[in-house]
């Protein structure tokens, strides 16, 4: 009896990993519109992020003022500031690098780098439903602390992330970004890296550069480009409406981006956001960068960006034992979806 | 200034792989206990499970009566049987195994292989309350099961998982695992493979081996053992409670257990499952089986066992855009916490 095909596994060009898309099990866009769930938002009063110095955190390391003011004099006028995290996950590093320790056959190490909160001053008003300005200094902010923490002795990785929802692992509704400085090469990186270089050594190309010319090229999976950026739904997409933002010309380190360039990535990184939180009823969602590690020039082969993943399924037995996603829906439809959603 | 440490990076022997513990963040074990949810119990009635073939589920592939009696003639005696899943992520393979298609720079494939569901009788009796006998029998059909899906030509690696309440992902309330097999080997599975692998060229051991025996007679994370199984929290835990459930003699492939260590395996699941389940409050959970493929016989160096992880925390950015997520309570302190709960 020949039966007709219920998914299909994509291999990842870069890691070597495979994902799965049920297209059996295949769903409309409109059927991941989650029931709007009575979001309960914490009163200003009890925001810790309303007048972050009046809770008790530590004073800003960055502050910028409306129209992008350094600083500015009447405090009271801070669109966003950076701040340590009161309650890090990694210290800020010594003088001294800690060592590895030996434990039995084990190893640890103890986590100094970074941790910093980044916050924006409206109580409501996350990043989806940002105007093009708003996002620009946002990345201009993650960009300078970037720059700053690369300075760090001990730190091998910088991960710069944001996380909108409960659903998405948000603790505090108040919209933030999180920067955070370790002193290894995580994991999932470290992947890619290995996957970029043998691919480099095999080609002579950068693995990135051929995926973006060629989805420029395909056109089904794009979502939007302007003349230095594109956002696409990618072919290995790991999760539902999953999209990733690529500058089109090679750049391993984030901090290779250009001043003059910010403008089109915060543009890109807008329409990302908008057509996401407009076409899919203001769900929860994660983005996060992924560049090549600050310990030293050897990634080259590698390629900055971002990836935006809106939260629509809850991981599970399979997921955690294999590493695999089964997504229910094709990038391909969910580019088409979010090319049609207008954002003004 | 001095300050106090803050977190400890550990390295994962296996994969190389770093997790986090946030020492600094560290809660106490009972701070982990969820407020009880309503949970919403789907009424009997509505459930798929409690008498699946009269809700169109296709006959069973496998039936065990009360007492272990398979197939009893009268049908409705069943304690667990095994069907086919209704909405397949991947289809039973035809007599030709799909090959791998290029288009562009990727590679795709189709899903084929088998998705099985095993059902236990009782509506709300999952695992984590079952008796010894019980689980016992689980046990004894996953078993089954895998040695069954071992013949198919065009699969590569067997999944078996379970999934019990929503926020571990499960859309059925009603206890169910699931098993699963696929036409490629999964990346997780394939980082662990290359990693005990390398660990064997170099030093002439199973990996696991050495982590059992060190847990063995370290002792701070031992949960449970009897003669044949261990059960510990990994000194590498991915999450907070994580437990991991091993045999104590080195033994690559999960067909390689024997029928009578089979009642000593049903033992130390249960006491994991039991201890959490009542330590926990009740929490969701997933747990999964890890084995060498089933390709070929070249994973000598594998050592199957299963993965334990009740859901106490949101995956977020941090933890997406890294792979490393950042745990707030030791693998000592959750094994301590496991030793003292008593199970009847």
């Amino acid at each position: 009896m020949a039966t007709k095909s219920v998914s299909e596994l994509r291999k990842d060009l870069v890691s070597g990993d495979w994902i799965v898309i049920a297209t059996g099990r295949a769903k409309r866009p409109e059927q991941f519109l989650q029931k709007k769930k009575k979001r309960t938002i914490t009163p200003k009063k009890e925001c810790p992020f309303e007048d972050p110095q009046a809770f008790g955190n530590p004073d800003p390391l960055l502050m910028y003022g409306k129209g992008g003011v350094r600083h500015p004099t009447k405090k009271d006028d801070w669109f966003l500031q950076v701040i340590l995290n009161k309650y890090p996950a990694f210290k800020v590093s010594s003088d001294v690098c800690p060592a590895v320790i030996q434990e039995g056959p084990y190893q640890r190490i103890e986590g100094v780098g970074a941790h910093e909160v980044l916050i924006t001053r409206d109580h409501v008003r996350h990043m989806g439903l940002m105007s093009k300005e708003e996002v620009y200094y946002v990345i201009h902010a993650y960009f300078e602390r970037f720059v700053a923490l690369r300075g760090d002795a001990c730190s091998k990785y910088i991960s710069i992330f944001h996380n909108h929802g409960p659903g998405a692992g948000a603790t505090l509704g108040h919209p933030h970004s999180q920067i955070i400085a370790i002193p290894v090469i995580p994991p999932d990186v470290g992947n890619s890296l290995r996957g970029s270089k043998d691919y480099f050594h095999v080609n002579g190309k950068c693995v990135h550069c051929v995926i973006v010319e060629y989805e420029i090229r395909e056109k089904s999976r794009i979502v939007y480009e302007n003349e230095k950026f594109v956002v696409f739904c990618p072919f290995v997409s790991r999760t539902a409406f999953e999209m990733r933002l690529f500058p089109k010309y090679h750049q391993a380190y984030f901090e290779e981006l250009k001043k003059e360039d910010m403008h089109l990535l915060a543009d890109a990184l807008r329409m990302a956001l908008a057509k996401m939180t407009e076409g899919l009823d203001g769900p929860d969602y994660n983005f996060f960068l992924h560049t090549a590690p600050i310990e030293d020039s050897h990634f080259d082969h590698y390629h900055w960006h971002f990836e935006i993943m809106p939260k629509t399924a809850t991981w599970a037995g399979f997921e955690l034992g294999t590493g695999i996603e089964i997504s229910t829906i094709t990038p391909e439809a969910a580019a088409r979806f979010f090319r049609k959603i207008k954002v003004t």
